[in-house]
């Protein structure tokens, strides 16, 4: 489902009217908000994978928690979409509300594990994840964004990239060995 | 293929035009109703998933049966978007078209349920889940949501949004060993 | 990917503008066109899986033949969309241009089962299905549907329903052992 | 994914509005942009299918390189849908940056693979891609279309069109043992 997530997001750019390249320069930021959110959906993509690979039983709490997760990633792209619109990435409102469905993905996916940790408490890298650094900076940083884009828009924006920057220095916990496209 | 219907509904949810958090007023039943929708389908795509790996035999009419389960489904995004039409969330022929859908739905299901069950005998939670309360409860549901959709409108929402709760209160026969994203 | 084309269909029926039941009669043949072309390509999809379970070696002509008949599949949402517009399933060459994307969509699954039969010699089914009566009646139905278009277009419109309802009293030849969603 | 940017590709092919087989004269070329870039991005979905399926160890790098030629992949259908615009299979700037998306997707491809034997240094077939002559010719010809795109822009889509075909012409090493709809 986060493949088709991220798919649809590309639906967005939208290609202008014209036929000179300058015609796209309206559309840069539309493609950099998707940019954006591939990465953040991409990431999960990768770790929600590997996470349900580590469960063997599935309580209905994990069932709650993987819904919670699909549902909260599942309005990415509507508020991609309109962090994309003209001069929106330096506004308020549009950067704390995306902030806001990357800190409920944020949470529903440590909710998520820890659900899934307590029906299956053998995996080890499971427990190592939850108690990691990254698990935590990630709602912080999102927490920050929401605050910062009522005061000073293009902090949050920074903190958003930082937010996902952070997953590509790996803790070599969860990115080990998955591979599926 | 459940997994397409959930994310294309997300589709109908479009971001205002406005940059203010008071512009998605005009897009909360529309949310909403996505909300309703995503757990409806959800449910069946965990509870369809295990279905099908209980079988060993297809026949032509498991066949057809699922067939009239898939086309039942994708029939709920257009539904959904027409509920979550201006003030459509409080009128008669919305609500009614709707519950007419999960009726269809939930039918094709426990059709598709006792079709398996005649090809493979042998599930015992199968068996359980044709006899059980809750394959019978929610069909009893939708159709008096139909009838309070013509008479109290609100009563006919109220009566599938516990419809579509129930299934969180699982009788432990199919909810049990399903994973997958 | 043929489940992504089935649901991509659902797109194209638009919820009316009005609150009322009736106010669907004019997307009646919409939903109709949707109904039939979700049962072509469900077909394919039952079929498909199969055939390509049945393979060991792939060669680069199955290759070829497999993308021509993926994209193939991929025009019936767009002939489609057409049949649906207006009136237009009494019209010739809406019906036309449908039953020829039919017709390149079973020329291109014969071509499929040939080459695969070539590259994995052994497969019992697959040879039984090349010379069976139904590989070859549906083109042949097909053909006839372009030609009445031109002349009844009514017929055309029959006997690509009949071309569709053909499969389900199944030869027992492909539809035995297959379970996906 | 793949099969997915494939699929939504075709919603760019919109039915025209009157009822006559000449009304489709205008999607013709909307029609031949999409042959052009469902086949690059089927030849990637079979050869990326085999590269993952090599791959035991996963490391961030090809991590990274795998969501470089996703991403790259992904702006497929929105350059299509500008080369399909009026007019525009014959201009400079549409045609540079269809073929700058396939470089992209190329060296994407190239680096991807790359490091994933960097990871799983045992696979011969992966080596062998590496150093083969196919895997240099479709950058080059990449890069001379979108210089020829900017000078004779008919050139430019010749060459769009060899580089895809090349792929048909298997050198054997890549498109063995892959089957997978």
């Amino acid at each position: 489902m986060l493949a088709i997530i991220i798919t649809i997001m590309v639906l967005e750019i939208r290609p202008p009217e014209g036929h000179e390249l300058v015609d796209w320069i309206p559309v840069v930021p539309v493609v950099l908000a998707y940019l954006l959110s591939f990465t953040l959906v991409a990431i999960y993509w990768n770790n929600h994978h590997h996470l349900l690979r580590a469960t063997e039983h599935i309580t209905p709490s994990v069932m709650w928690a993987n819904m919670a997760l699909l549902f909260s990633l599942s309005l990415v792209p509507v508020t991609t979409a309109w962090l994309g619109n003209d001069g929106n990435y330096v506004r308020a409102a549009p950067l704390a509300l995306y902030a806001a469905v990357c800190l409920l993905s944020g949470l529903s996916y440590y909710v998520l594990a820890l659900r899934i940790n307590q029906a299956n408490p053998g995996d080890a890298r499971l427990r190592a994840f939850i108690g990691s650094r990254k698990g935590a900076a990630s709602p912080i940083l999102y927490v920050a964004a929401i605050v910062a884009a009522f005061i000073v828009p293009p902090v949050a924006l920074v903190l958003l990239v930082v937010s996902a920057a952070l997953w590509f220095i790996p803790d070599r916990v969860l990115v080990e060995d998955d591979a599926e496209s």
